[in-house]
C-alpha cells in the first residue's frame, strides 16, 4: 500500500467510526482492523488515536474553512450571503458525518476543539460579520441590527434544518430535491427582515 | 432514603454523567456509586440502565413538550411564536444538559430517540406549524410562504445561536443579561421577514 494510500484509507475507515462512537468510543486496534493494516501505521502516521482523530476532524472542517474564500470576492452582501447559504447546504449534502462532529464538538468538546473545530466556525462567522458590515456601510440594510446576532441568525436558519432532519422528516420533505426551493426561502425571509 | 429521593437522586447523578458520556460510555455501578445506592436500586426504580437513561430523557424533554400549551392560549400567531422563542430560552438557561442530549440524540440516535425525542421535537414543530397556518388565515402573512420551512427559520435562528456558543463566544457576548435583547432581535428580523 503507498504511502498516501494507507494514510487515508485510515482517516476514511476512522471517519464513521468516531462519528458513531465518539472519540473514546472507538479503539486503535478497532480502527486499524477495519482499515486492514497493521496497528503500528497509525502511530507512524499520525502519532496516535489524537493526531488520527485530529487528521479526521481537520477534512471535516477544511470544507467550513472554504467560505473565507467569500472574503476576497467582488459580489455584494446579500449574494455572499447566499452563497454562505449554498456552500453550507452543498457540505451537508457532501458529507454525512459533518453534523455529528459539528454538534458532538460543540456539546463535548475534544481537544481539538480549541485547535481546529473553534477556529474555523469563528472564520466563518467573522467573513459573515465584515459581509454584513460592508452591505451596511452600503446603506443596504435597516438601522439598529446586531451584525453578529443577524449573521448568527441566518446561520441557524439554514444549519438547523439539517440538523432536525431526522425529528421532521415526516414533516417535511428534507430531499435534495428541494434544497434550491428551501435556499431561495431562506433568503427571502433574510432579505425581506434585514434589507431597507 | 425515601422512595422518590432515591429515584429523583438517581435522575440527578445520572443527568450529566450521561450527557458528558453518552448513554454507552457510563455504566450502571458508576452511577449508582456517584449516587451513593445500592447497584440494585437502578434495576428497582428503572429496570436497568435503559430505563434510567429515559427517565432522564422523559425528564429533559418534558420542558419542551410544556411547548404545546401554546395551542390553547388566545393570543396571535406572532404573539404565540414569541413565547415560543422566549420558552426556548428559558430552557436552555435553566438547563444546562438538554443541547448534549438534543443533539447527541439527533446524530447519534439512541432507542429513545423514536419514543421520547422525536415526538417531542415534532410535537413543537407542528404547534408552530399550525400558529402559521392561523396567522396566514388571518392574512397576516406574505403569500407563498412555506409554513415548515417557516417554522424551522424561527427554529433555527434561536436554537443554534445556543448551540454555537463556545464557538463564537469571543464575537459575541452571549450574556444571559442580553436575552431580551436578542429575543427581540430574532423577533423583529422575523416578522419583517414573514408579515405582509
Amino acid at each position: 500500500m503507498a504511502d498516501m494510500d494507507c494514510r487515508s484509507k485510515l482517516i476514511a475507515t476512522a471517519t464513521p467510526l468516531f462519528a458513531e462512537k465518539g472519540f473514546h468510543g472507538v479503539g486503535v486496534r478497532e480502527i486499524a482492523a477495519a482499515t486492514g493494516v497493521n496497528l503500528s501505521m497509525i502511530s507512524y502516521y499520525f502519532g496516535g488515536k489524537e493526531g488520527l482523530y485530529a487528521a479526521v476532524l481537520n477534512e471535516q472542517f477544511e470544507t467550513i474553512t472554504r467560505v473565507t474564500e467569500l472574503k476576497s470576492m467582488d459580489c455584494d452582501a446579500m449574494e455572499k450571503f447566499e452563497l454562505y447559504v449554498r456552500a453550507t447546504v452543498a457540505r451537508y449534502r457532501k458529507n454525512p458525518y459533518l453534523l455529528r462532529f459539528y454538534t458532538s464538538e460543540l456539546t463535548n468538546p475534544t481537544p481539538c476543539f480549541e485547535t481546529i473545530v473553534k477556529p474555523a466556525i469563528k472564520g466563518v462567522v467573522q467573513i459573515l460579520i465584515e459581509t454584513f458590515s460592508d452591505g451596511l456601510s452600503h446603506e443596504r440594510f435597516r438601522e439598529g441590527l446586531n451584525p453578529t446576532d443577524t449573521v448568527l441568525a441566518l446561520a441557524g436558519m439554514i444549519n438547523f434544518y439539517f440538523l432536525l432532519e431526522p425529528a421532521t422528516g415526516e414533516l417535511v420533505d428534507h430531499a435534495q430535491e428541494r434544497d434550491e426551493e428551501l435556499i431561495r426561502h431562506i433568503m427571502d425571509i433574510f432579505a425581506k427582515g434585514i434589507l431597507k
